[in-house]
């Protein structure tokens, strides 16, 4: 039994060996590696390591300390944390500005599924926001936004996948009409067409059928005759294997939701429908407004939906019933024709909410124009223009220069720097606030009416183009950070704290020079689109 | 045997189990921290630490990137890192601004011993610049701050120790007088004190044995009668058992160094020599000024010197010959009288360099004036006017406010913002340049002569100050980039990248800041300042 134990020991033994060479090695190693206490500007202490003469610092100290981003990620197999001092795009132009093509990068928005609008109105066709009053208003940025972005995807997409399933004519769809109900196709002289008239009197309405995969983009030029006439589209989520009704009345509401024990269901307003109207409607987006109306929130993949069925309630007539992956020029056209009906006779398009640009100070009144507006809106409408030829998008155009030329405290956009150089001011506040993004929009449209429209009729496009890109050109520095840009030159004009733009607006700035530098040859712009991009990756100005 | 090996063995036994336990813990400790890639902006990588959840970065990749600094340090005993944003001092003043007290911190400052100071003139009196020539020149902006530091030195620091040595009366010295020699103390009617005259004629010269502890500031009135006259101070160090001769002559040069077998010595020329003059002198000051001449460095501390012996050669007079542990005031009336000497006919103190300020943009030929030369000459002559009554230091002040009434164009230093806003210049290029710690010195220096010159002699110090005010408050903001200012404002007059301030500029606008706030209650002056020392401690503006 000893032999047994003395053996059983040297095993013992020689794996005890091992054991301490490693254990010792460890030791080793363990000492070289410490913690530490660093004394952060003599105010407070935070834990760092020490290993040899070096120092590791916590990122979750850096990230607060210095706004700096990062996060693990796997590059190639391998994990690594990936550090980034920014966010957001810069997008280098690959060919000059062209006034009739996209909109700088604006085929990349998504400008409807933006959380501060809350609808796109079945009425006027066009987005309402909600980002400074909860009821709604619409934003003339925005619904040119909308139309900007739908007329640059138009270019930039494939072709969409359309089909059109009822024409009142030989493309007919099998309705499902119900006993006391009819359909009829005829052509109607008023409109130089074929049509379909239906009438549901009281049964439960005309049902279609729709088995269209995933296209939800639907269009149908209709006209409801009576009040309580309603037209419905059934949106199934195949993967909830539920059914979301929404239905488009003849109602001036612009969206309301329920949910009831059996459904959620989501209703909008298509105004008092004794007209032919087109209703073109993208059903993913118009689903999920009405979710996050009614606090079901927004999770709901386009990818999964499917449109079920059609339900006709009433009496009226329609045509042209599509679906289609996307209709990006009837959402423009919305778009410009929304901005043609809401032109004031100043040629401007008046907001209608209060804003309030700093602590009390500078506050705007309903019925402000904004320069940014008025500018995005003559870049959507000298496109209208040129696609279509109809000059009455060209005259809404021109006189949506008007404002340019009325100082802020008349109720224009114009503002001067040190009464020397002018600004068209995005918020025309009093004092003036010089924000540099809307500038710079309403420089490009500008600049779209001189390129697209004819060459006698571009009235002061030109003068106004000149007189702001020579001010552009003098003020660019004063946004300049040295590690950024400011946003607005309220520091300067109210006494603050310069309002730094965060990165997706800095981003912006560097992607409006570029696309500037395409136009106009002078180096300072490309000079500080270099510098401010370099910023962007964590360079700084020099210091003296 | 085998009972001593299995006892041997069981011991082992208990060992190992401890040591395996301990490994235990150490791997599981050890398995937590790892190397890791961080992608620095997918640009490059660095090795970063991981420990759980944590990332840890190293110091030695952010103070580059960041230009943060830090350093190990023992606090109570134990080791920790020191993380600092910035360096450089605040001042918070604990009283207002009293323009017969000290000139803001400059009590702190040590002009002569800066780099950039070749020497201080034995001719003048005053500290000569190499900063923009080799050669040397005057500085008007140097020569006051000398003057300015002594004055505030005078104040702040305790009553200096004082021997006089030999007044050519009662206070006789042991003159070691050789064969040929003489020396003999008279009263001297032409300047109705008594005096000692001396000629060594062939002799070495006639010295004296001084041991004076480190008393190291010499002062001497003497009149050398002959061309090869010259006054030797022989400065001792202890370390090095060396001794440093230091030589006054009638000459005009500057400074000369000497490195011979037997020494090294340094040559200061006194001018002409023919009339008295006061000669006080920092014999450590001159002594490092020689050494740093020749090439021997700098590094001699004034703790370890000695003042050994005086040697007289040649034929003359002198009367007070002290040493003292400073004597601040001389120095102070060495400067005022300076520039009471060196005024022109416009009341500038011309600069005699070239200057360029940017990529040989906006250079200034020789001969221009400078605001703050011209606002610290005057803080400078209305507290030597305040001190002795004398009315040349007032007139010399007032007349110092001339160049600001002309334009730079003109040859003044007064510029104009969007031509509407005054602004001193420190610089007066052209285009302007904008420089703030310079125009706040000239504020401080009008400020200087409406609180001191008779009331009804101020001129036009109560206007330009005014106008000045103004305009500060209302540039201030563009100086402010949100996470520390910019020296001047060539990024907007020049269109080039901002020129951010480094951080002892940086803490000089706040000091300045927070003395005008002590004369002028505008809650702009504390805003900012206080917004400027958070953004010493890591704070940046807020972005949008």
């Amino acid at each position: 039994m000893e032999l047994a134990l003395i053996k059983n020991s040297l095993e013992d033994k020689k794996l005890c060996d091992v054991v301490n060479n490693e254990h010792s090695m460890l030791k080793s190693k363990e000492k070289s590696y410490e913690d530490i206490d660093c004394s952060i500007n003599g105010q407070y202490l935070i834990s760092c390591k020490k290993e040899g003469k070096e120092i590791f610092v916590p990122f979750s100290f850096l990230e607060k300390y210095y706004e700096v981003y990062g996060k693990m990620a796997k590059h190639r197999g391998r994990e690594q944390f990936e550090w980034s001092h920014s966010y957001s795009k810069v997008y280098k132009p690959t060919t000059p500005y062209n006034s009739s093509g996209m909109f700088m990068y604006f085929s990349n928005y998504n400008v409807e599924v933006r959380d501060r609008v809350k609808c796109v109105s079945a009425t006027e066709g066009v987005p309402v926001s909600t980002q400074w009053e909860a009821s709604g208003y619409y934003y003339p940025v925005q619904v040119a936004q909308y139309g900007l972005s739908h007329y640059s995807k138009n270019l930039s997409e494939s072709l969409p996948k359309r089909k059109v399933l009822e024409d009142g004519n030989f493309l007919s769809a099998k309705w499902q009409v119900p006993k006391g109900a009819y359909i009829k196709r005829y052509y109607e002289n008023a409109k130089s067409t074929h049509v379909l008239e239906f009438n549901s009197h009281d049964s439960f309405g005309i049902s279609l059928r729709l088995k269209q995969g995933t296209d939800l983009v639907f269009n149908i030029d209709v006209r409801l005759l009576s009040r309580n006439s309603s037209l419905t589209l059934f949106v199934e989520d195949r993967d909830r294997s539920q059914i979301f009704p929404i239905t488009y009345l003849c109602s001036s509401i612009l969206i309301e939701a329920h949910n009831s024990s059996s459904s959620y269901s989501t209703n909008y307003g298509m105004g008092s429908c004794q007209n032919w109207i087109q209703l073109t409607r993208d059903l993913h987006i118009d689903l999920i407004k009405g979710h996050v109306l009614s606090g079901r929130g927004k999770k709901l993949s386009r990818a999964k939906l499917r449109v079920h069925h059609l339900l006709l309630k009433g009496y009226g007539q329609l045509d042209n019933l599509t679906l289609s992956s996307s209709n990006h020029m009837s959402m423009f056209y919305s778009s410009a024709d929304w901005l043609v009906r809401h032109q004031d006779s100043s040629g401007g398009w008046p907001i209608g909410v209060k804003r309030k640009l700093a602590a009390g100070r500078a506050d705007l009144d309903p019925g402000w124009y904004s320069a940014m507006g008025q500018g995005q809106a003559m870049s959507l409408l000298m496109r209208a223009f040129y696609r279509s030829g109809r000059r009455h998008y060209l005259e809404a155009a021109l006189n949506g220069m008007k404002p340019f030329s009325k100082s802020s405290a008349e109720g224009g956009v114009r503002a001067y720097f040190m009464n020397q150089y002018p600004w068209y001011e995005e918020y025309p506040t009093i004092p003036p606030s010089f924000v540099l993004n809307g500038f710079i929009y309403s420089l490009i449209g500008l600049y779209d009416v001189i390129s697209l429209a004819p060459q006698d009729q571009v009235g002061d496009a030109q003068l106004l183009f000149d007189q702001g890109m020579h001010s552009l050109k003098k003020l660019l520095p004063l946004f300049d950070t040295g590690s950024g840009t400011v946003y607005d030159l309220r520091h300067f004009t109210l006494g603050l704290a310069p309002n730094i733009a965060r990165w997706d607006y800095h981003s912006t700035h560097i992607n409006q020079l570029l696309l500037l530098s395409t136009i106009d040859s002078d180096s300072i712009l490309t000079s500080v689109a270099e510098r401010w991009m370099s910023y962007m990756q964590g360079k700084r100005a020099a210091h003296n």
